[in-house]
């Protein structure tokens, strides 16, 4: 939530200029990204009537090797039809551009806001993008390995320990306990795999009403099941911030508007219950984390490990969600 | 630098409908203004084609009323042709809107970028545009009192303690002891008075190419000496970011180019090598209470107060700067 670096508007200027989209009208820094600096950048365009973009800085976190991997995506996507907002190659055809350790990406602006209350017709309309994401990446050739799998997320609780887990609250180190080997043990194979998302919450959503006008924010995106993305997105939409309250009707909207455009299998919805309870544990696991590794007086607000460990314990009591 | 509150997005569509701007197609928070958050939002427009508007949401610092000032000073500055952005009233005539002990306001998107390194046809312009500022509010009809005047300078060096001042630097200390009386007895009565910007560093002005585009930011905005303003002008644009630097081309263009729409009386020239070092002594005092307030760790960048007192010395021993 904050611009890490400054980049003065001579520069930013001449950063411009590196790419066949007019002159430079307005830069702003904008208050996304955890990981990385974003501005919103607006130009003369190439025709003169105007241009939006957004500009990246990858500051962290991300390795620079996956970023050909995030940026070719969106442009396979985007010739797809899918609402993704294109990259912008430079005057020499490069995906991103390198200053010093960073690299820096110019990417399409693409309206819409993200709504925080979705209704039930948003939630088909996300189920429906995200089917399509799936279909138009069957042929993407590139492919990465899901960094935040399970391994990793036996990793982050153990990096925290039994007694500080117990600190965020009495329950969740036995929770953990319980529910790590049962979903390790039941993790499905062989269900279908494409490129998925892997983060789809409503942040990453830009909508105008009940249409989907952006999925954005690929920095999670990996090969991997595409049930499990299904699990993701129905974790991050279908309750309330402190995860106590399941909407049963954005439920089955999130999963008509899914099954609209790519029917689930006989296989995948068997094991929806699962794979939901292991994006709740996904999720527990990072929250956890940063909430025992982020300062009290940090700027980022940090966020609240029971809200997914609640939704852990109402898929594991409620598997008929997905019948 | 940061967005301190979170509106959702139901919520920012319902407040942009409290406006006649079209409905709300994106809003992005922003990484601007240090006591207040900012949108960038953009509407379908009244007639259709698209408009941009900055939300701002006063947080801290500023009192609710002076907002009216502030607000209103926009709508005289711009309907004078000033490149100030427009005050956006709601449906019903409001300047602003509360919500809870917050305040809002809708004002208008100006196209430009900010400088860090000025040319000189672009100090030229600032110091055109800044008299032109002055010479239209000759008729605005509102007045506040300069609240970062001399005696808030003492108090916040006195707040600082010559201890706390030596620990920044060994020099600052003596010379805030030897220099603020001087400025205090020297300081010129009777000189022209008008609305003045009092921060208008090149952050806050807006520009494409060597034209002002907006000048913003007018929350320290008073009614005080046009000639401070032009010495508080002077000190932002003439120095490099340390402070040893001085540029005479950039003096002598900004200098004519106020001159070019208003030029100063003799009086008002002879005051200004003092002005100017009250001008320096103004953000060597802010700054140095920033820097020893404003914890280390903090995302907020401190700047360094010596970059002034190091102007403050050049003022010093050079009034020939202005003669």
């Amino acid at each position: 939530m904050a611009v890490y670096t400054q980049i003065g508007a001579e520069e930013m200027a001449a950063l411009v200029n590196e790419f066949d989209v007019g002159e430079l009208v307005s830069a702003k820094g904008i208050a996304e990204g955890v990981s990385n600096s974003n501005w919103l950048l607006e130009t003369t365009g190439r025709d003169g009537s105007g241009a939006r973009f957004i500009l990246t800085m990858y500051e962290f976190r991300i390795e620079l090797e996956d970023l050909p991997y995030f940026l070719s995506l969106l442009d396979h996507l985007a010739a797809k039809g899918c609402p993704v907002p294109r990259t912008i190659h430079d005057r020499e055809g490069a995906l991103f551009r390198r200053r010093g350790e960073k690299a820096l990406a110019l990417i399409e602006f693409l309206p819409g806001v993200s709504v925080s209350e979705p209704t039930v017709g948003q939630a088909r309309a996300v189920g429906a993008a995200l089917a399509q994401m799936h279909a138009a990446s069957a042929d993407f050739a590139g492919s990465r390995a899901n960094g935040m799998g399970l391994a990793e997320w036996q990793r982050l609780f153990d990096e925290c320990g039994p007694d500080s887990l117990a600190s965020i609250d009495p329950e969740l180190a036995g929770l953990v306990a319980e529910q790590m080997p049962k979903i390790a043990a039941g993790w499905p194979k062989g269900l279908p795999r494409a490129v998925i998302h892997a983060d789809l919450f409503p942040d990453n959503v830009l909508m105008l009403g009940d249409r989907v006008t952006g999925l954005i924010d690929f920095y999670f995106a990996c090969n991997d099941l595409m049930a499990y993305d299904v699990a993701v997105t129905h974790a991050a939409w279908c309750f309330d911030a402190t995860g106590r309250n399941f909407s049963a009707e954005l439920s089955q909207a999130l999963l008509e508007g899914y099954e609209s455009v790519r029917p689930l299998s006989a296989e995948e919805r068997a094991a929806l219950p699962l794979l939901a309870q292991g994006a709740a544990m996904r999720f527990t696991s990072s929250r956890a984390y940063d909430w025992l590794n982020t300062p009290a007086d940090a700027l980022v607000v940090r966020k609240d490990p029971m809200a997914f460990a609640r939704r852990l314990q109402f898929y594991a009591a409620n598997p008929e969600v997905f019948a």
